[in-house]
Formats: C-alpha cells, sequence, structure tokens
C-alpha cells in the first residue's frame, strides 16, 4: 500500500492560545480528508510554540557573563544568547553565527532551536518593542503537546492516530537541515530490527530504524513512545 | 497535491552483471505504476553495489599493520578493518563495534558503509571459501549509476525523471538509523531558501534544505544536481 502525505491548505496563522485540535479539524473537514486509524499528523513546531504562548522579546532578559562573553564568540545578540543558555544543558560546539547546544529537551541542536523567522508580535505585545525582537521558544514539553493534540482528534474522529512534532534540525557533517523528531504520540521513534534474519537467514545485528525520523519508512504498527527512545545516550555519542 | 510513496512488490533478487534498469523497468510494469514527468525513483545502494558487481571475501585482502591495530580496538576481524580503509579517506572515530569514517565518496558513516546482511555469495564464488566472509562495498560512483540508471529509464517512459540511490545510516547524537542520500541525478539534493521572506518579510537568513534526504520534502522543481552539494565542507564541519 502506497505511503501518502497530504498537506493542509490554507491553514490559518496560529496565535497564542489558540486551540489547535481544532483549527486541525476544521482544516481536515475543510481539505475533505478522512482520517483512518493509523494515520499520522506531522506538525511544525512553529505552531505549537504559539499556540502555547511561546513568544518572548530580546528585551526581557538580562544576559548574563556567559552569555556576553559567548556572544562575542559567536557575534549574536547576548540577549538572544542569555535565551539559548535558559533553554539548553551545555553548550557543545560555538562558532560565529551558531551555537551547538544539548537543549534542555534532551537533543542537540543549533541556537536552541530559537527561531526569529514567521514570529509576529504577540497580540498586544507590541508597544515600544522593537518588532524585530520577538523570537519563538521551542515547546514546554512537546512529547506532552503531541500527546494532548492526539488525545482530542482521536476523540473528533474515533480513529487511532500517531502525532509528531517536527523541527528543522542541520546535521553535522551534511549540508541542509532535515525535519526532524522533537515530540511523538501514538507512534514509534525506534523500530527495532536486531535478531530478524534477513534474505539470507544471517541476523540482523545493529538495525534500528529511526522512523520518527524518516517517515518515509512508515507504516509500521502503531504503539505508545516519546521523544526519549530517539536520543543517543551520552556514554555512546562519540560526538561530543 | 499528496507526494505518494510507492513501494515495488516482488523485486527480484539481484545477482552481479544484472541489468537493473531493465529490472526496475520490468517490476514498474508488473505493479501496474505509469511514471509521470517530475516521479522519483528512490534505490537501494545494495541492490546497485550488487548488480556492479561489489562483492568481495574477507580473504581476498591482506590487513596492514594498521588494519591490526585499528582492529583490535574496535574488536573486529582485521581483514574487515583492511577493507574498511580501502574504502575510506580517514578514520574519524573508533569504538568496540563501529569505525566511522570519512568514505571515498566524501560522507561519513561506519564502516564505509560495508554490508555483511543480505549479501549472499556471487555464483561460481562459493568454492572453500567461508561462506559467512562475503562483504558488499558500496557502488563505485553512486552519482553515475543514478545517472545511468535515469538516463535507461527517461529513455523507456519517455518521461523526466528523479533516481535517487540511498543508504541507512546512523547519525550523531540521535538513534536509528535514517535513509540517507549517496548518490543522486535529476533532482536537487538542497533547496536554498535564503533570501526568501517569511510569512511576516523577515528575510529567511539560514534556511537551506535537505531535500534529498527527506523526501518527504518534495516535490521541488527538478534541475540536475549531484551528492557533492550535500556534503558540508571540511572548514565548516564542527566535528572532527
Amino acid at each position: 500500500m502506497p505511503l501518502v502525505l497530504t498537506a493542509l491548505p490554507g491553514f490559518p496563522l496560529v496565535q497564542p492560545g489558540a486551540n489547535l485540535p481544532e483549527l486541525i479539524w476544521g482544516a481536515l473537514l475543510q481539505a475533505d480528508v478522512d482520517l483512518q486509524n493509523g494515520d499520522i499528523l506531522v506538525i511544525a513546531q512553529k505552531i505549537i510554540s504559539k499556540a502555547e504562548g511561546r513568544i518572548v522579546h530580546l528585551s526581557q532578559v538580562e544576559p548574563s557573563k556567559e552569555a556576553c562573553e559567548l556572544a562575542t564568540s559567536c557575534e549574536k545578540d547576548p540577549r538572544l544568547v542569555e535565551w539559548v543558555l535558559r533553554e539548553s544543558h551545555s553548550v557543545l560546539r560555538i562558532r560565529p553565527g551558531t551555537i551547538i547546544v544539548e537543549h534542555r529537551l534532551g537533543f542537540v541542536c543549533a541556537n536552541a532551536g530559537i527561531d526569529h523567522s514567521n514570529v509576529s508580535p504577540p497580540p498586544g505585545g507590541s508597544g515600544q518593542l522593537d518588532p524585530e525582537g520577538w523570537l519563538l521558544l521551542l515547546p514546554v514539553d512537546p512529547d506532552a503537546s503531541a500527546a494532548a493534540i492526539r488525545r482530542d482528534l482521536e476523540e473528533c474522529s474515533g480513529k487511532r492516530l500517531g502525532v509528531l512534532i517536527i523541527d528543522s534540525h542541520g546535521r553535522a557533517w551534511r549540508l541542509g537541515t532535515v525535519g526532524t523528531t522533537i515530540g511523538l504520540s501514538g507512534l514509534p521513534g525506534l523500530v527495532d530490527l536486531r535478531g530478524e534474519p534477513d534474505l539470507f537467514n544471517y541476523k540482523l545485528r545493529i538495525t534500528q530504524v529511526g522512523v520518527a525520523d524518516e517517515l518515509a519508512g512508515f507504516p509500521y504498527p502503531m504503539r505508545e513512545a516519546a521523544l526519549g527512545e530517539l536520543l543517543r545516550p551520552r556514554d555512546q555519542d562519540l560526538f561530543r
């Protein structure tokens, strides 16, 4: 059976406090998409963050000494660096334009996933603040956000669904961003093929597939899962 | 328009010397798939390597001193390590079970992409050799393989096609393998959105999308490209 990826056209701009499951359900109806058991909704982190009001302003923090020092190395606004540090466990690498951190959510990414683009001032949040100074932080708990959206949409549809929240991440060694899972509910993050026989009865020894990170690998049987299973444990990590 | 991913069922086992475009064309007819302009064929590296006869045996090399030393560190057969070194520019990291190398093709991967699973002895290649000792190397020039397959299938179909050759790669920081492009023809590896305005007229400054690595990002306009555009130049690489 083919895997079909369908975009939802005309999705509205999302404001803080928006009821996302309601907006998604409306867009599904509008697009005449009839959800089936096993369907997976892939949602951009940005609209989750917006709905959850994760919009902050550069002027809302006082940069620490560490932030000021890092800001010099990476040639960024010290207040932005302060926000990056507040969203991170540790700094892995730094160079002009980029800080690679371990995000407080456990994954490694650039600039703590803080976004400048497609961010408009929150309603009533403009005032005298520099309109260019608004930032969008990642959701507080993307696994929980995914679970909540899934629950509501399963209730609307009466179907068993999966929800993936993805962000665009850069990668070591390769150019170009790729969609990367930062939260999930109802579908596996990894599928473990270890121990399965290959075509010639040779036992597969390594193959765990990062299915949530490569939707092209679907469909796989649905099950409970969370982001944690996709994160490489520190003691197995060669690149820190 | 939705993106539809279709598997070709019943694809035959591929032997050295096989005419892959012919096999693919036959499987397309069998599956009643009518190729359209802009369709992309995503082909596993393994069948390219098999068709190109990239099957070697552990006993066909004499391990060097370096290979023997590395073999102790990574707890692998020194002859396998010798094959890994012959396929690589340099060794980045080593630990029991894994050697991370820069492959001679330029990308970073584990064990030079050499495969043990789903490898059967080549016809007439068995003899007294240990049947467990066969290895499959990556194609000599996957961009060229992709271009040749594309040319033949465009001729059969009369349509403008893209061809991606993918392998399963592990990644820094995250568990699970993901399909990763090692050769391409007729479609972009990267799509550059830098300079495009966002929804609020804020100019995007960073976004280059690794579209060939995330087929979910398609469709994009077709154009000529090669693997090189997906590889992070050494002087921009933070993780070596």
